[in-house]
């Protein structure tokens, strides 16, 4: 059986495939899983902010949990996003994803008003407490209102169901100040605004991200690389795809995992609106990033 | 009949009372409407930032309209608050306030990811076309991601229904701003951000606004001596009650107007988790503020 | 003999007119303060952010004050700028400015690490000691590293020589705090951020800013119709007036400024590069603005 | 002779002495040099950040660089903090050190109103043209109002003296961006936010940084596993020195490097007030990181 006490390695964000109607397209979705699987990657993680989370209401959001937990069919981890305002939303959220198999639940706090150290505090131990499962600290200091100092990371990591830490800052020497820290109570994975490789060199345990979903099998070999020690060729591998990274921030990063998926032949849909698809000059700046990486 | 084509003066942001589980507590919203609509004010605004949207799912954002809309059965128009990340949600949610009989819509954009001007333009647009009614922006560029360009402001004041724009920055003069480019299509209400005389000095309507839910009378008489052009006395009674705003910006607004409320013999409940009620010196704070304004 | 004890009115942060050599044009300065003069102002402040402080060496400030105040002759106090980033510097500008003829002192901090509040009230405390005349502190949060707090205001208020603020903030409900807590000790000037009417209102003694360069006449007017009570009146100019403050805020101030005074036939140069001069329809919506207002 | 066409490794950034009245203590700034010449660093660079650039005017900034040129007697090259808010100025500067003998430049922008893209360009450029010797372009978008963007440096890039950059965001992606520009034209130096290892690992030259100051044999050693490609060894050495790294970011960076160096024995007063110097408990927090370090 599956479990998330030991994960590590390439764990896409997984895009959320709409239909024209804006609901779930699970077809594309039990696909995605499926080639992503194929290609070798060590987890999936749906619900993060490639997935949109944002923008999908309860429903939709448990019908992505159970499309990927379904299409997985245990064969890799499934981490799924919970995100919401009120403590109680995210207990209910995490214990849904659980019953309906996610093998741990990667944590996410919308603020509205600004909180306080013991409010942040708060959350996250409520989601670990309900959780029965490994949970994932995500902080991104870009998208959301609240963020994760120093003296609660440190406090959470000694919850037993706390292990794990995905930053999507751009802050890399920070990681290093959760692992000297933390180490050994928590396992540090990149986001897209990290070079992977650098994070692999101080101790990381691996990525989350979204352009894992469309160069699978070459986050896999730069991993591979990487556990290997062959640090020379995980940067030749790591340049190449960090013009993917590059590509990817400069737009809206749903929109331009969608284009990248759509391109690649997976059709996903668009962002939800008023998010909007990207031009075509823009697909053309993604194309081009995914030939210089061999994926298309 | 009520309705919100002419739109002004004293609009209180309503607090969403909630019980010890969580739920709306329909009774204190009642007796809340009853009480303000005795005390003169002019308009009733559920589900702004101090009522707390971020924090209730659909099923009791509606809760808190019906009980409004019911309560103040017609004496003073309702303007509720539709607030969303994508257009789909917000059209649902205009729909739904105006089935159930709210007079107009505040129409709130909840973005994620960065939005450009169409997008924000493309969002507004849609709440305006589903309204059927008088439509007021809301802008507050600390708690939401997105904001609107003075070009993106002055593009929708040329829709029918767009008629109002409730501005919570601090930037007085932007609002002048907006008058000079919309005046005649677009009346403008100050936030608890602005000092509400100056607004009404350059061209303001009126105010919507958390604090006037514990200083109705006040708030009305400020009005009353604005309009009647009596600025000295108006100057004397805002600086008393500009300490009540000053209280309120000090701490998260929606703990501070339920901590007031409670002292003023309204129970609603406190702030949802993980937001944190006020400790003894803080509401201590809003007590000597009240005090000074003659509502304790 | 002038005296800055009873500051109040118009008094434009004057341009710092330079040559081709990027020399101080101690003729076209002596000209323009000829010409403010005799429009009314009630005051000359040189070296405020308009003037280009930053970019002017000691010798040019020197320069600068010298000439500003011969010409000024006695007629209208003159309030010199001192920014420092070290209390050192700044204490030694505020003697020779004194010395030379300064009847005020503009205080301004440059920092580049962070202060504390202790750190931020030393500085101010200094100038002040060094003063032996009213010192005017300035805060501007948009182009300055370190801001005054509130509880350092009112600490500094205290002190017998610091006896006005002038804020650059667009924040006036900040103004109202400060008077809330200072007023007898501080008096309050707006700048070309605030709308100056609504600061009028609020009890202020008048405004330092750049744009009553170039509408001497206007920005007098519209300080008598505030102080006559005469509101109505005072917005119909305010609104006209606003359009150039407008302008002036889209545009580097200084470029914005020396464009606009170069149209009225007072050539002051350009601003120091690599500040760079307004491109040909930056300078016809300057013109705009000033034939809105009649100085064009 | 010494010449900066191949720099490369630990590079410190000096802190600047200075004595009980202000003045540059040139035996304390000698005796450093000669200390960390001794501890085999690669070269020096008086005048950066940590050495107070901001609160020191032309003379004493002319003292500095005068004494590291005669204690480091062309053992090392020397390079040269320019910092102005003019283009002048920084001209002036560039060759003042020119003539005193720097070997290099470190170009540093200080704006006060912000600047488009072309005025950034054509102030580094000028600085360029009037090297006629290596110049690092600096870019600290924390304590600077202006920053390079990326198409900016890539043009810069092309300019036959401008031939390398340090980097003091916390972005370590970024300096990859710049790599896949601008490789072969442009080296890429680590500041005190990056993780140094990190950065050489993606490609960089080394690093131009305060704490190297209280740790040079330390940092020498670290420089040497990293070009030896001991990446285990490099990242064990590197933990212990990253917890000196945040020590300093933890205060103002200059008193803790000049704290650190009192504990060391090399007395360089305190940083300029109203700087203030660190209190006991903060002293003590830096001594137990040297401690970590092995280098107190």
């Amino acid at each position: 059986m599956t479990s998330a006490d030991t994960l590590h390695g390439v764990i896409p964000y997984l895009a959320s495939p709409v239909d024209a109607a804006g609901e779930i397209d699970r077809d594309a979705l039990a696909r995605l899983t499926e080639h992503l699987i194929g290609k070798g990657v060590h987890g999936l993680a749906p619900l993060g902010s490639t997935g949109e989370f944002a923008y999908l209401d309860l429903a939709k959001r448990e019908a992505v949990v159970q499309t990927v937990v379904e299409a997985a069919a245990g064969r890799v981890p499934v981490i799924a996003g919970v995100a919401a305002t009120t403590t109680a939303d995210a207990v209910a959220q995490t214990r849904r994803w659980r019953e309906i198999g996610a093998d741990g639940i990667l944590a996410i706090l919308e603020a509205y008003f600004p909180l306080n150290d013991a409010g942040v505090e708060a959350y996250f131990t409520a989601i670990a407490d309900a959780a029965d499962a490994p949970v994932t600290l995500y902080t991104n200091p870009n998208f959301q209102r609240a963020d994760l100092s120093l003296p609660v990371v440190e406090r959470l990591s000694h919850h037993g169901n706390i292990r794990y830490l995905k930053d999507a800052s751009t802050n890399t020497g920070q990681l290093l100040s959760v692992l000297n820290r933390c180490e050994g109570r928590l396992g540090v994975f990149a986001a897209s605004s990290h070079i992977t490789a650098a994070v692999m060199l101080i101790g990381g345990l691996g990525w989350m991200a979204g352009p894992s979903c469309v160069a699978p099998e070459q986050s896999v070999r730069l991993y591979d690389l990487c556990r290997a020690g062959d640090w020379a060729g995980a940067m030749a591998l790591q340049r190449d795809l960090w013009s993917l990274n590059e590509a990817f921030a400069r737009y809206n990063l749903a929109a331009a995992i969608k284009a990248g998926l759509r391109l690649q032949g997976f059709d996903c849909g668009d962002p939800l609106p008023p998010q909007r698809r990207l031009e075509p000059d823009e697909i053309a700046g993604i194309a081009a990033a995914l030939e210089r990486c061999g994926t298309l």
